[in-house]
């Protein structure tokens, strides 16, 4: 079986990372896992959430939108409606918890960074492809705030590199990194997030059609864990070419 | 090691199921895991939303709220507030999901049904009481549909049933369905939801400190696997009792 | 004429008060007008709203609400429409009212007690029940402040006790506590809250169909009278049990 | 005693009736009762909402606000904080009711009347100014569309008329429509709405400080039935005068 | 060619400026242009906004909404539809930015002035004034703030006087102050606010249906010039009459 | 005086304009001023809204945004906040109301082509970047809803070109196209849109300190009348090199 794209089954779309894509963001990415693109930027200010201060402890959250015409058909703007969906809640809520799985709150101080994930356009795994972006984006304003000693001298707030990937049954066969075709098409789908060392952040599986069987679930998170190690080398090769802005 | 109520780690809490607890809805369930009090009503209306009508096929649906003081500290209304948060749409989307899971929707027809679940009482672990509730409920609901012959005769809309429970690892140690202290110390949280042949629904699975390693998750799924099938069996035994109202 | 459920027109439907339902909240009662079901929680928190900071006094407040199915056809929640009903805010504010009746804010001290009362299952008088309901948990709640020490010794906040009571005319005959049917049905509606002493807190009657006359509205107040009464005597016996949770 | 403004207890304030006031509306009244100002329009539209389409009747439904500095201190403007308050519902909902009392639906046709009170300035009794004008702007309403056969010929959509005042007992004497210094000070607080034949339409009495005794309700009953007894005088005063527009 | 009420092209409409309408605000305008009346209040109060805190300067903002019947057909309220709409928020702004074009900060000290204008009748112009009359109630607060010395004895915070009209060219015709149904057959619709000394704070000019030349802007800015001289004379006259209230 | 930048004073920032960015859109723009980016997508629908349906002709509309992080320092998302700010709305009317000014309805049909205009990054002349990328946008949205057949052959829907550019006073000295830190320091400031005939399809000039003369708003119009004419020159050039994508 050939994948519309012409993969196979365990290959990774063409992922590039495009660091310093805006001039005002502490940390910024324009992130792509083939079609889909997502720009990612990392937005530090001194000070925590008022339920936070006094800690001695930072902060980091999340906030994931779509532009209306990323997709196929455009949709209705969450800002327009006055309330937002159920679907970007969780996925802003899941990045955000990704990413602070790879934080030392007391490193990083009374400090609090935000990232903002946009898609520019969507072709599918939108949530994996900000979560990997997004790490970068957190990565670059971390060294920023250390670069202005808002994050004190020697000390490390990031413990780790984090990376997501979709994988999902396709008419019987396990794929990494569905397009918008395939998810549809998916009768599992499941999103996993990783660290660079190969441990579990979040484990999403839904059946979307018929339940899945355990040895099912066993290779997709197989599978699974091939494609985060894959990304968290890429991530590296990133972060290593000096940032010129 | 002992669990804070005695519990060895793969042992659930006292289940009940409470069915026909309200005289208006067409399945109704007060459920208990331990001091965990869901009510579960399933509403049955005839026609279907707007993007499905034509099509021959019905809907379910499901919303998940708490009172206001279901926990040790009152939380603000979301009425009040006037938006629905970030848990409430999550854990209203999985309940929704694994119910559909269950469902055909050719033989239910262009009908309806609205699962409500309201947390009366919170004590860890109300999404996986809601679903193993709701399920029997929407049974109850599916049985009323057939008897007033809104459902075909004939038809049968319900394809399995479906249980939910929650494991985490609390200082190492893998356990079985966590009361809101275990839940509040664990390391990593997963809930799992499974049919009642013991395949996969759902599984959400979050490092809440540490990630975790394929090892663990794997543990955890054999616990999970081990306390819905027990679940499976108390839904059977309460829904093989004549319901009278 | 004989009513619905076989009442004499000046008998109550069998009223029940389950104290100490929950075990999170301070003060906790599922009160029962017949089917009419409503869980009240009395929720204490030091300190009271910033408009009232300095004054020494206390704050009672009040919210009630509806499940969406407590009724015969099932309703759409407020958190999801994004708004609280006019029947919503008006009811809670009645409710808030009629406690505060009874209140000495002085005694209380700056402290805020939030009465929430949550109709499970409705079958009419649901506000009556709730106010009636809720001065048990009031009063549960003001003991356990005082066990506490968060009321100052010595100090009484509360003042007397309050309950109250549906009266309408159906069918030219005046009723006391109406069902749902009977209230669908009447020509004139009113609720009524009294002190444990006789004395009115609130008079809200409304003609339904037909302007009332005075001698009409006079037999009504008599009625409610006596509801009240009898309802007084019910709660004097409810709080004369010693309170286990 | 003498009352701030010299009147004696059983004194309505100066009440003027400008009909006409709006070159736009079907009906538009601007009313005051001393200070208190509100300007009632009625809009006629054809057609009724949706769950009253294909009934035969009619439907009256009313809306009340005030401008921001109508009071003392400026108030936040509702549409500025995304919400309407619980005060503004329930005033609008009694206004409605109060209307509806005196319409026959049937005679109205399938057409509706919406009456907007808006206070320009406020001293005390803005509900009761507001119910006892927007009546009249609802009969120029009324005639407008049997002018314009709207209302099919010899159809009478009115009934009766309709009137309101407050009443409350200050300093232990019952008082008759209370200006915004005398509501502040009263034990208890009554408005009370009166068809023109001395029938009841709504009493909503409340015990702001002390509770209050019956035979205080009574003398306060008497004194609202002797004032809108006056005002519908004075309505049927206003209407007499040709309305030159 | 002749206007329909018979006006040449540069002509204004009746204007009137009641000053003192309301008994609570520190300054209020009842403006009419024509048929086009508008309430503006001005309310002061200590304090600034929190973002200018401790700069030494006051501020100046203004709220424009519209009554719903106000107009030829009822329009919904915005506090019923729960958002403020574009028209509603453009307008208020320009106010805003209008009156502060000649408020001196620094003079007016941490002092806030609220204008509050609210269209009671609207027959084209609304904008233009409430601009115009909310200068003289602006005015008058001013004075208010410098008699009770808010504002400090010798500080001018009123550095000129601001008027504003509506010009457009109908059937290729440059006409002064637009009635609602010039309005409609306008080509080109503009707004122009001048301070008394004849130079522009804003210039706001639309093409409604054909692109307006070079040679056509220079006219209705001419007219507009001429308009807004005229205003400022009617505005000197209103202040030099004392104000009784 | 030399512009911090080495402009002079009348000139544009470079212009790049790349077309086809999304594989979504019927039409779509990235376009640049200088440091502002600006993604326009033109989304054609079959049908319009309900107020126009049966007309025979179609609508075009527009929505602004900006990303969170487009500016200097994050600003919260209007769809978090619940609600659009007033100058999200005001420039989204702008920029449909510029992109009208050049659509024959007649000629459009009965179909509707949204405009999203989203900032991706901010440095002055956001609303007047997104005007001339827009117009790009709807031109090959037309173009390809004229291969679709969805316009009808021989229907030209645009009838002429449109851009936008703004001009303000920066001490002392008029300006073409400010960039953030001009127009924050600027005096006046005004956006210009016009045609590609050079009309006038809008003016906005406002004051931001000092009351501009008529000789300066003279001059400011020439300037812009000069930009808009040199951007109408770049989309001529951009619409005349063909589309791949």
């Amino acid at each position: 079986m050939s994948r519309i794209d012409g993969r196979t089954p365990n290959q990774l779309r063409p992922v590039t990372i495009e660091r310093g894509w805006s001039k005002h963001a502490e940390g910024s990415v324009l992130v792509s896992f083939g079609d889909t693109k997502v720009l990612c930027t990392a937005s530090v200010t001194e000070g925590v959430p008022r339920w936070r201060k006094g800690s001695g402890e930072g902060w980091v959250t999340a906030e994931y939108a779509m532009l209306p015409r990323a997709t196929n058909t455009r949709g209705d703007r969450e800002s327009v409606k006055g309330r937002i969906g159920g679907r970007t809640h969780e996925i802003s809520r899941l990045i955000g918890r990704s990413l602070r799985a790879v934080i030392d709150y007391k490193a990083l101080g009374e400090n609090t960074i935000v990232l903002d994930c946009d898609v520019l356009q969507a072709d599918g795994g939108t949530r994996t492809a900000a979560i990997t972006g997004a790490y970068i984006a957190l990565a670059d304003a971390v060294a920023w705030a250390q670069g202005k000693k808002i994050v004190k001298p020697g000390r490390k707030p990031l413990t780790g590199t984090v990376a997501a990937v979709s994988v999902g049954i396709v008419a019987g066969v396990p794929l990494l990194d569905l397009r918008y075709e395939e998810d549809v098409r998916a009768d599992t789908d499941m999103n996993v997030v990783c660290t660079g060392d190969g441990r579990f952040v979040e484990v999403q599986g839904t059946a979307e059609a018929e339940p899945f069987a355990r040895a099912e679930l066993d290779s997709l998170l197989d599978l699974a864990q091939t494609g985060c190690a894959e990304l968290a080398g890429l991530q590296r090769e990133a972060l290593g070419i000096a940032l010129e802005r």
